[in-house]
């Protein structure tokens, strides 16, 4: 193989954290760009359990500030954390699954030098999935703040019962609700725990945000979706010292107190997904929810 | 009282079909409006429950011409018909509500004078809602068109067993179904059989189109919700003769066969609602699913 | 194969109705039956697209008087269908399934000899389904009774609107629901039509029976299940002429009028199946339901 | 009034702990009783916050031995409470409600003393309630015991992802599950933390036990119900340290390991309930769902 004119000059290679099971995909990954003439940064995490010395081995900051692309070896749990910590950058991201299809890392190892071969001869789907931004104001002091792909989750934590909050959506009273909790998704999150809760899965292009609560007490309660423009707040009511607490993407973000307010909102920049271009939505959907083929 | 400046001259009066129970209202409105100086045809239809020699008789295609502003009396079904029947002349509709408070008519027959007044006065909240449009396709045969503001339901007719249809979405397969029938709902519908179904609230402004499965066989199948710019194809794959139909805002549109195409678009043209300036969408669901108010 | 010392002396066998594809596997029924020496009677309705010089035919009547156990080839709606019409007799029934795993029809044709050669032996699982009888009251006249294995369905028919029933247990009033329908349920029929519904599963063994509103009006509206031995009644308080209907097993039992009650108890005598003696009713949900195995 | 002749000639007083929101209550009764010439003990928590002369003050083990009928004021909680305390002896408990309506506790503190009356003189319904018994093992050891009348939970704690665990009905394989958790419902729970989770109703006759899962990773996983007297083992198989746990009665019981089983079978002897003698199960359903009255 000869080097190639691409637009994509500097890779960075990001592998599922702590696992040296990604290690012979990225070893190919290395040797395909290598020849191909082009210059990869690796992640200096994944570099504790791939060691090369043929690679230069750079920070996320400086993954950040000189790749054209980059690329991430696991699932979609790599692909969801890579993606927030190079959020504000801007840069394209395509996914290798390593374990089962994912709806983010849909590039199969098998196909993968083949796929990347295509995406460097600039033949790929582009795509954007926004990111919500949470803060929490505690007597209108922030005391935290933390982005999320897939959703924010206010729920109970460490506690018998459930917790009590009001919803507010662009200012107006919602309603006030009992439950275990509110999940907060985005479209790219519709098909995540929110799917679980039993809320509707949005397609990836809506610019929308799903509040599912999590078995509320009032049965009539029922997913709401709103405008991807809609600021959310959620007003803890009635949870005792560290019963409640917020986590974005399944990260624990703060836990919280009565009278906390969560303000979430979409981020201004989304992130930039790379898909093969036969990139098909609906046919991941079919596979992972187990839906069956053309009767 | 004077007569009034008002951008509002010329005013449609329309009142549930074959209901004398709406002539008290329909007769305070016509004495007000009258006494404000502004000219009033009064539906056709209505003329027929509500004898009144001191109005102008009008058709639809007449007030759909003349009129700047449409006051329906009843209750959502009659606003809902209404609608449809003006989707194409843009005049904005007000509805006074004479059972239960409703999603669309949401003018209380208690104040209605007074919000009359203030509407006007040009104080009122102006909101569009979206319609869609379906076509359905016999041998690449147009054979019937129909427009709904709520939804349009392909469902089992006249048969005992599940029918069974292809979905696509702007031509991409999305699944093959075996169920009662798919629920093809606006935003505005979303609130009404397509949340019997287990489909979620979309916030009216969402540019959105849900589809709902009804009792599908294939227990992970959910609720999606897609663009409102989205072209969905229903492709009828599996039915005998007279067994699944086409309704489009519960009014029978067509019955389909094996092999018919069901295209569904939302109208370029929205409908425009009038409210009174202090409407809640919130309020007006904690009403009606019974939410409860603050805890 | 030597003729085999068995309870089972003479043997029936039904095919499902008017399907030749089930005829090389009733063949081999009938030649390793008869090599076992035993007495075998072919169903009439069966002979017609199975014609067999060499089998004694039988109306169900017949087979119903002198046989000591039923083979059923085809799927579970072809044993729902042997199961009514034998639910008088108290003759045990086992069932081929010729295209997919059944929940009642659970030997393969694979291994179908094999298993037979141990049901003989009398090395099965015998089990008990309990059916329901439903008898439909109009001006204190009987104008209709049927019994179901799976479920009686009150629904709507050819009507574009929910349909108004109250539904008593014991006599008790429970609720007036607008709905598309209500579904009660035996627990066989617990994992038919009642859970694309959103009902429960219930065990086999569960002496119970469950109601499962379809589409209920009333989002707080939720499946119930009551004893076995509870009297259900149903009575259609709103739906215009030839508007509701009632379905047993998915077979057309009579049209409803406003005020027609409709009375639903468990049958006396339930059903019985013979089943493999590794019979596994998880393992069957399981395959069906594509739960997956063990993480 | 004068003394009464009544089976119940010992009563037990229990109020809701901590609360002297009951002390009225409590003070009518007491007055209401030793009128009635009848001897009343006082729980001795109770009487922390309701100091009582007049009243012999006891222990809840006292409360066991000597008296023929207790009679909680409060709500369901402080009922259930009770309830699990005095659950081996089989003395009857009347349960009064001091907020809401209770499914447990359903005589109203308005026509308190006219129910008591009746109750004394023997015109009241009797019901009996299942409880259920848990027994945690570790390495074939058992570390904790615990029984509820509502439900026995096992779910995430003081984590951030799902837990995995397999349910043995029986000692037979139902299904590997990602879930929050699990619900343990007996009839009695169905209508508490099971019915958010999506569980049927069950009637309080029931002899049958409701397994419903906690938002389920896979979808098409839904609430089982079985016989009352099964057997259910729950294994947990991927948790770490200190992230699972099993709480009864919404109290927490355990902590839970990875390898742990929980078994939980029914209690033998069930608790008894006093209602007054026009109790309607349905009617109590209606009001607290919300369901609306006779259409």
């Amino acid at each position: 193989m000869n080097s190639i004119t691409t637009a994509f000059k500097t890779i960075g290679l990001i592998g599922k954290y702590g696992d040296p099971g990604v290690n012979d995909t990225l070893s190919a990954l290395r040797t395909y760009l290598q020849t191909r003439g082009l210059r990869v940064l690796l992640d200096e995490d994944t570099a504790k359990t791939f060691p090369s010395t043929s690679l230069e081995i750079a920070s996320r900051q400086v993954i950040g500030e000189q790749c054209d692309l980059v690329i991430v070896v696991g699932g979609d749990g790599t692909l969801l954390n890579a993606a927030r910590a190079l959020a504000s950058t801007g840069i394209p991201l395509a996914g290798v699954n390593l374990g089962r299809l994912g709806f983010l890392a849909d590039i199969s190892p098998g196909r993968m030098i083949e796929r990347m071969e295509e995406i460097l001869r600039g033949h790929y789907l582009l795509e954007e999935r926004c990111l919500l931004h949470s803060e929490i104001k505690r007597a209108d002091q922030t005391i935290s703040e933390a982005c999320a792909l897939n959703d924010m989750v206010v729920h109970k934590w460490n506690m018998l019962r459930m917790i009590e909050f009001e919803t507010y959506i662009d200012g107006q009273f919602v309603n006030s609700q009992r439950a275990d909790g509110l999940i907060v998704a985005t479209p790219t999150g519709s098909t995540a725990y929110a799917l679980s809760g039993g809320g509707p899965i949005l397609h990836p292009t809506l610019n929308a945000i799903a509040l599912v609560p999590i078995c509320p007490h009032t049965l009539s309660s029922r997913p709401i979706v709103v405008s991807g423009d809609s600021r959310i707040d959620i007003v803890i009511t009635d949870c005792n010292h560290d019963r409640a607490q917020l986590t974005s993407d399944g990260q624990l973000s703060a836990g919280l107190l009565e009278g906390d307010h969560v303000h979430i909102r979409k981020k201004e920049r989304p992130i930039r997904l790379i898909h093969p271009a036969d990139h098909d939505h609906y046919q991941i959907l079919r596979a992972k929810l187990r839906w069956g083929e053309k009767l």
